[in-house]
């Protein structure tokens, strides 16, 4: 398994089906783990997909419906009961403080770790967090209240040193951290071996771009270009297109047009209506515009 | 199927694990729905067991443990969305109104019905509801928190109406309603027809009893004495038991124990710590004192 994948935990929208969860990603990236949205029932799904609990340390909510965000409380509750001390910060419009901060203060009176707020401008396109391992940044969206997307964008990776040319020359393995980055390597005789000789290309960084919920909007192309995969969501069929409009959600087809002229590598979809007992439709659709869309599912792991 | 009936939405208790879910039930009482708490993930698993949420008018909230309420704004919400219009009734601690009061300003502000709030004391046994159908009473239990059980006595039933006699004395419809209130019928040559003999007793009308969270409490016998179905927590096996006293919560035998001198005439037990995996251990211990008790499970409907 790559070390940059996508964990569906729900893909449906706000009435609750049988068929799907609401909405739920985990970005699996370098054994950390970031979530985006937190519909109810998001900490049984990663009870399912056995996803770690005490990975977690950064909660990104893209917008104040309840099909995105009902599962905090509980999730939260739980990571008291399993007993963290480490924060979690949670990446939202500052409105959440009005939802949170009771919640907080009715239930988690004792919690053993911090809650951190980051708000974030959801009308700009900018960082709203960093670490070793990704950048995130906001990705304005059009939806009937302030909506978000988040676009991550991978740390570039160490090169990768080839064993052979290490041995070859004998390299002390603390020289090996200094090569992965680029140094070249100076025997004791004083010969410069050039980094090229001892290393492979890094594989290059990738990039994951969530846009959820929102109308059809080209604004976001730029923001999104040439990601390695795309998440889209796709509420709607050409059925309801109208619907989609008035709603500031999208069909298949818009999400692949999307897809299409931002040129990413790959596109999954979600967010389905509760109307659509068969997907297959929205595949379609989405398919005769960007080939190859992938029908996101719960329990589904994507590499980026 | 009776027409008053257990459904048992979630019987595990506050650590979600893939076997359980938080607790909920929903009794179904002459075709009206009476929702007891309201864990998360409680809408998902009334669309799972096809429980019609137009049906419900009155939930009733044990205590403020994120495990017993926190799918009530999901729950809401879709109410909404499905375009109900009648109000619903949360009967819960006072303190509710800390936690949903900012739940519905930040995301029900167009709720299409309304939400009402009536306070319960906890710490007394007083009526809560009454509707034509049922009286419903608090039960103080003994929690971490101000904590109340519910006490669902059925209203006196109608008497059976014997066909063949309305059809001999050829009494007109019109009269139906008054004989099965108990009037007797008069003949048009004056003739008195006695009751009794138009007549069969009505069911005898039932109760139910719901009992959680709670330490082993003797003084909530005499409030329960007789019921046709105890519901009653058992967090914990005889293994835990100091944990179960610690935690105010009960072991199995104690919940049986607490069934076999109310003399309720059934037990379903439930709130299971995530820690059984086999629940069986818990049954037998509650079968050597109150034998027979019924091991409550997700989607089980158990008549009164």
């Amino acid at each position: 398994m790559a070390d940059f994948n996508l964990n569906i935990l729900g893909c449906g929208s706000a009435l609750p089906t049988t068929r799907h969860l609401p909405t739920s990603q985990v970005i699996d990236l370098r054994d950390k783990l970031y979530m985006i949205d937190c519909g109810e029932g998001t900490q049984l799904q990663m009870r399912r997909m056995r996803i770690r609990f005490n990975r977690l340390n950064h909660i990104f909510i893209s917008h104040l419906h309840g099909d995105h965000c009902f599962g905090l409380p509980g999730l939260l509750s739980t990571l008291g009961l399993l007993g963290r001390t480490a924060s979690i910060t949670i990446h939202a419009v500052q409105e959440i403080e009005n939802y949170m901060k009771p919640v907080l203060d009715v239930f988690c009176k004792n919690l053993p770790f911090e809650v951190k707020f980051n708000f974030i401008d959801p009308y700009k396109h900018a960082l709203v967090m960093e670490d070793r391992s990704v950048s995130v940044f906001s990705i304005p969206l059009k939806h009937r209240i302030p909506t978000c997307g988040f676009l991550f964008v991978e740390k570039p990776r160490e090169a990768h040193i080839i064993r052979e040319m290490v041995d070859f020359y004998q390299i002390p393995v603390r020289k090996l951290k200094d090569i992965k980055q680029g140094d070249d390597y100076i025997t004791e005789e004083g010969e410069v071996v050039p980094n090229s000789r001892l290393t492979r290309p890094a594989t290059p960084p990738k990039k994951y771009a969530y846009c959820s919920d929102t109308a059809f909007n080209p604004d976001i192309i730029p923001l999104i270009e040439g990601v390695d995969l795309l998440y889209h969501e796709a509420t709607f069929g050409e059925d309801e297109k109208i619907r989609a409009k008035e709603t500031f959600h999208s069909t298949a087809a818009q999400a692949a047009e999307i897809a299409l002229r931002a040129k990413a590598k790959k596109l999954v979809i979600g967010h389905y209506s509760a109307r659509y007992d068969d997907l297959s439709v929205l595949k379609e659709e989405a398919d005769r515009v960007f080939p190859d869309t992938i029908l996101g599912l719960e329990s589904m792991i994507l590499p980026v």
